[in-house]
């Protein structure tokens, strides 16, 4: 018999989706160039060279058979030697390859976390805003996600609030930093508090509450923010990876889970992923795309540009009398919309060509959030069609 | 907290990753070719040129951004297209691109459709010998496998067996032809009757009981076997398909589910795929594979190396006495070991340097399986090997 809850799942339409293919229809209409499509999180810049060059070289240098093989069901060691040693050159950890698990993206790694840290049943809390994908990554898992209002002055994070929602049966919190949608990043004294509360917490319970850390945006920050790495601050951390953003690689599926080596469990947590796998038929990412990425892992695509595309925006929101906090990474942007109704707000801006997303799917309702991946020259393009939005809609 | 579940699991080591650590650790001492390591089944023959091509086509030609973009959720278009014209030349089929669901190989594959037919709790049954990740495939899912007894003479299906154990719990039973271990194919024959057998009881318990194929051997099927398209004969089958060993890319992770049109749920199975994957975080396979993949799809590495083996390995099985079943097709081969004891008997073995599997952990005590994807040279040396050890130890 057909499975009756996914089926019921189809019905739900995904916003974004729905947008960006409105938005590739009306570029049919008047040419695409005319459509200030701010709706999708695609990367917008080149990937490196030195990684295409890899793929290359592999592929007419090495024997078709160990290129293509299977790869260990752990990973391929080249490739978690490789991501270890890049880590903690940059962060001062002191991962080993035993303490990194490869994943098809931070999706796959996500799903691997919650997993380790959880049995069925219990709950993980999220701080709105947050990635609307994170929900059916934790009730796969068989558990609750609770969503920590957020702190809208700063988008750091709702101590208050925090502390109220954990309970015994939170056995994992995960953070997004920097963050999708609101584009900011944790900063020092965060992170600290953070891991205090944790700390407090998993000595008033008895058990561990993990730190489960989404950071596909770490590598882009923004000149001036204070943006550390996560699991510096608390041991019990598996920081989840997708080189889809830095590298632009989304389609290619690749990441993986980072255990902090004093973590509770550092010694099973990687085994334990391969155990995962089998149940979800994950298997190992791409063999080729790991050993590509091992050459490159340290690098990143020019994301120059985001940070470019950021400051015309943030001005123009700012002139334009817009609520907005300055992003410290990624490439989106969360103001507040000029009506109560961020659905309304955005519905009268695609009146203008201008295709935004309301954050209410985020958890930031009022809020809209704009992908500023594109190019510089769209968004100044974009900035005037703004401005005249504004002037004759909202004055 | 960890999960105790998964942690549990790390105990048990698999006898066949044993085995080849074995050899590898024994070729170190004596050299590889001297080692006959008939472990495992990574696929013994090269990639075809035409997918190398391709791929260095791809990399050197096609935007980045495009080329390592996300893919729809569903699947690339022309990968979807590719492989539904392929499936309808070659087996009267007429599938579109809607019917076909990219997925990380056969084990991606297997746990999405175990997924879209079942809920917890619910059966699946499999059929001895069968392959032994199985087992959290379809446990994953939250559902529970249990195994028919195997029709030892033949390697058919025992259809007493299945018929017994078919109660209302059943929700779908999983096939597996060409069949690791034995290198079985069901024939004509044994599909009318299987499928006579399904729509009997479904209409007998009131819910379609759904038989999902497991096929990644499809494509090495050796001379005069009868080994059909299993979902010609019967609609509601879902077709689970990796190109792991007819392109020789086990370590690429590239497969499908393929969704007969007319089976109950057609139109919404692949969509529900989507939905099941956003919980595994499967997500769609690699990018670059899967535009690769579209265009070498109708075709295969050169296969024909594992017939030859076979034959090699069959008649000196006979000639030696062995009780053994012809394979028809796979590149494994599963005798009657010469005492009671399997483990016994592969134990023996390894002092001879052969390295074989103990059926055990497939569901067949008492037969060892034989994977004969290495070069024929090497087994034309291990059959002497053989003789010797039959010889001294069982004569």
């Amino acid at each position: 018999m057909i499975n009756e809850t996914y089926k019921s799942m189809l019905g739900a339409k995904s916003v974004i989706r729905e947008l960006s293919e409105y938005a590739t229809a009306r570029g049919k209409e008047i040419g695409y160039e005319n459509v200030f499509d701010f709706s999708l999180g695609n990367p917008s810049v080149e990937v490196p060279r030195e990684f295409t060059d890899e793929m290359i070289r592999l592929l007419q240098e090495e024997d078709t058979m160990t290129l293509h093989g299977y790869t260990p069901s752990l990973g391929n060691a080249m490739y978690k030697e490789a991501i270890a040693r890049s880590l903690n050159e940059r962060f001062g950890m002191n991962y080993g390859p035993e303490h990194i698990f490869p994943t098809t993206g931070a999706a796959g790694a996500i799903s691997h976390a919650v997993r380790e840290v959880t049995k069925p049943g219990d709950e993980v809390l999220a701080f709105a805003p947050y990635f609307p994908e994170y929900g059916p990554y934790i009730t796969g898992a068989g558990c609750e996600l609770r969503v920590v209002p957020a702190d809208m002055s700063s988008f750091q994070i709702n101590f208050e609030a925090l502390s109220e929602m954990i309970s015994d049966k939170v056995m994992a919190v995960l953070v997004n930093t920097p963050n999708n949608p609101s584009g900011i990043a944790y900063n020092t004294q965060t992170l600290e508090k953070l891991s205090s509360i944790l700390k407090e917490k998993s000595a008033e319970y008895g058990h561990t509450i993990f730190l489960l850390s989404d950071e596909p945006y770490r590598e882009i920050v923004f000149e001036g923010a204070d943006a550390p790495y996560v699991s510096r601050f608390y041991d019990n951390t598996l920081s989840c990876y997708s080189f889809s953003k830095s590298l632009s690689l989304p389609g290619e599926r690749i990441g993986y889970v980072a255990v902090n080596p004093a973590c509770e469990g550092a010694d099973v947590i990687v085994p334990m992923c391969g155990q995962i796998s089998r149940g979800t038929g994950h298997n190992c990412p791409p063999s080729i795309i790991q050993q590509a990425v091992a050459k490159v892992c340290g690098m990143t695509a020019d994301l120059s540009v985001y940070e470019t595309n950021m400051n015309i925006i943030y001005d123009t929101l700012m002139d334009l009398g817009f609520t907005v906090v300055k992003p410290g990474g990624t490439f989106y942007i969360m103001p507040k919309a000029l009506e109560e109704s961020a659905v309304e707000f955005c519905r009268k801006a695609k009146n203008y060509d201008l295709i935004f997303v309301p954050a209410d799917g985020f958890g930031a309702p009022g809020y809209f959030r704009m992908a500023y991946c594109i190019d510089t020259e769209k968004v100044e393009r974009a900035m005037v069609k703004l401005r005249q939005f504004v002037q004759e809609v909202y004055r």
